[in-house]
């Protein structure tokens, strides 16, 4: 039994309830050895180490993640976590408005990658119309 | 009056209350004309545009500064924003697992200096006991 | 009246001379409620207020952009501001030197991508010409 | 003779080596003016005189680089030297591994985008199976 | 028992031999328990699973964290891994040529401050002679 | 003769003189063989390289310069460059302005670190008045 079995364990049900189940399945089906090492470790250490502490609700963590991740300009993981923000009850008009508060302290350009990865997956999964044309 | 007036006025009160009025009351009065632009605005933009959003209650807008600036490496900032969250209702458990969350995110080394920034503040507002000697 | 309608009034009209009034009023109409939070806060606070500040020449305040953006990373950002630069009056000749100048202060890889951002904007513009293939 | 010509020279056939000789020699053809401006920058700087140095075997320079570059958030030259890396006679059991290493200090997203940014380049170059599909 | 012990218990040993048992002793004794959550991080991930990992030898590892926690731009961490790097058995003249080689890298600035925190702990540890006064 | 002597001595006369010459004799007279290496890329990359490409005047130079160290987060280079600035005939007032124009695009949290280091600098070189007490 691998040293970090018991988080693995862990966090395998709280990451397939954020991000989908079947989002989860397909990344691990599609791994190959070497990508398993990823899978491993953000299930293991993100999922089951920091979300699998249950001081914070799972809204208020995925504010705090969106937050951090415009900062950090990493805008495919800024696009899982909106994703698992409106499956974990966050709004629109809840993610717009800190959005919109990030820019002051990350910088305008911060904000329009990520308003613009946020807008992509809004759409496609159907909390906004159709973008204009 | 200047383009930024309605925003300066409107952000003032909510950083006094949330910074604390002494605070931000000497901070003003000490600063000369160069510093005042940084002071104009921070008011206007962070406190004025962002924070006087509604749409979020002031501990949420805390616990999600404090994930973005762990990000943005920027401890002076931090320092403020922990004294910021403590007036805002924020515990201290509900500051410490959070901060343990973000090192999967930003990494252990921004946790490092995140944390010696938020302890630093903690002790000097009583709201961890003595440090170890 | 929105608090920050004098500065959203400034802004537009310099962003319109800066990027190209197609561009703006394209990305104007395009954008749903969602991203047209984006557009109110870059209109407002870049282009109204930092901008519209008299003090410093377009054509420097398009190179000190250019800098700026070079080191946070954003390449979207670099390819508006290398079509502003030209609108601006800045010469191919002046826009790859200090490229090279970043080199060594935000590295080489920083260099790569603002390099390639540059070429791909300079070429779409017709200030190079064709890219040999 | 350009002053940073003897560089340039020493640094020409290091790159070579290390990226490919079809690579670099492509590169060069297709740059233009502009893009040359950033062909010599980094023969000189990067091969020239830093590759040019003979402190360290080369292995632990690619090894070096790819941690280097993932907190950088580079992925276009992170693909460069896995190219790099596997010219150097690391194997993908060594890369592997520190990818790994390098989540606790830049975080999972910088791993995720590494991660992605190398399986892209290691089946490309037939050091991985095929991806599944 | 907590889901992380397995890693906690592989992790401290290993961090003890590289940081120096008296440096991790007196972090752990020192710690409140808002610290011992970071003390608790970083032996659970950096240290036992990530340099837990036996792929690569311990010189590598340092040698590679040197030049990853440059482009952090972490100073605190920098010390503690010259230091490290050191009883890995890493000599002063390894240490410094992959310094200059981060800087084509990483930048100038990053290469000043990375310099300077190396500096400090290379003379604190008699690696170096005394600085020139 | 180092392949790297005629950028070190075509730099030297540019450091000189925007920096101070007391200041560059100083660090070159203190430096130890391990800061020498920083001492020779700098003055050899930044000034022989960057500066000594003759296309921007130095004044533009410098508000680029102070542009993108805000972005870096380099505390100890923007002093520096504030210093050279001031040397290169920049004037406060045309300090100033940029460095609220930096804000919107670095955030506010690298505005007041930038701001912070410049505002020490113009104090002890006597173009600020003394600071309020």
């Amino acid at each position: 039994m691998a040293d970090d079995d018991a988080l693995f364990r862990k966090g395998m049900p709280i990451r397939r309830e954020v991000l989908g189940p079947d989002y989860v399945d397909a990344s691990m089906a599609r791994a190959d050895e070497f990508m398993m090492s990823f899978q491993r470790a953000t299930t293991t250490w993100a999922w089951g180490w920091a979300w699998g502490d249950p001081t914070l609700d799972r809204k208020t963590r995925s504010l705090m993640n969106l937050a951090m991740l415009t900062a950090l300009n990493r805008a495919p993981e800024i696009k899982l976590h909106v994703k698992g923000a409106l499956n974990n009850g966050v709004t629109v008009e809840e993610i717009r408005p800190p959005y919109c508060t990030r820019q002051p302290y990350c910088g305008i350009p911060a904000g329009l990658d990520a308003f613009r990865a946020a807008h992509e997956v809004l759409v496609s999964e159907g909390a906004l119309g159709k973008p204009k044309t």
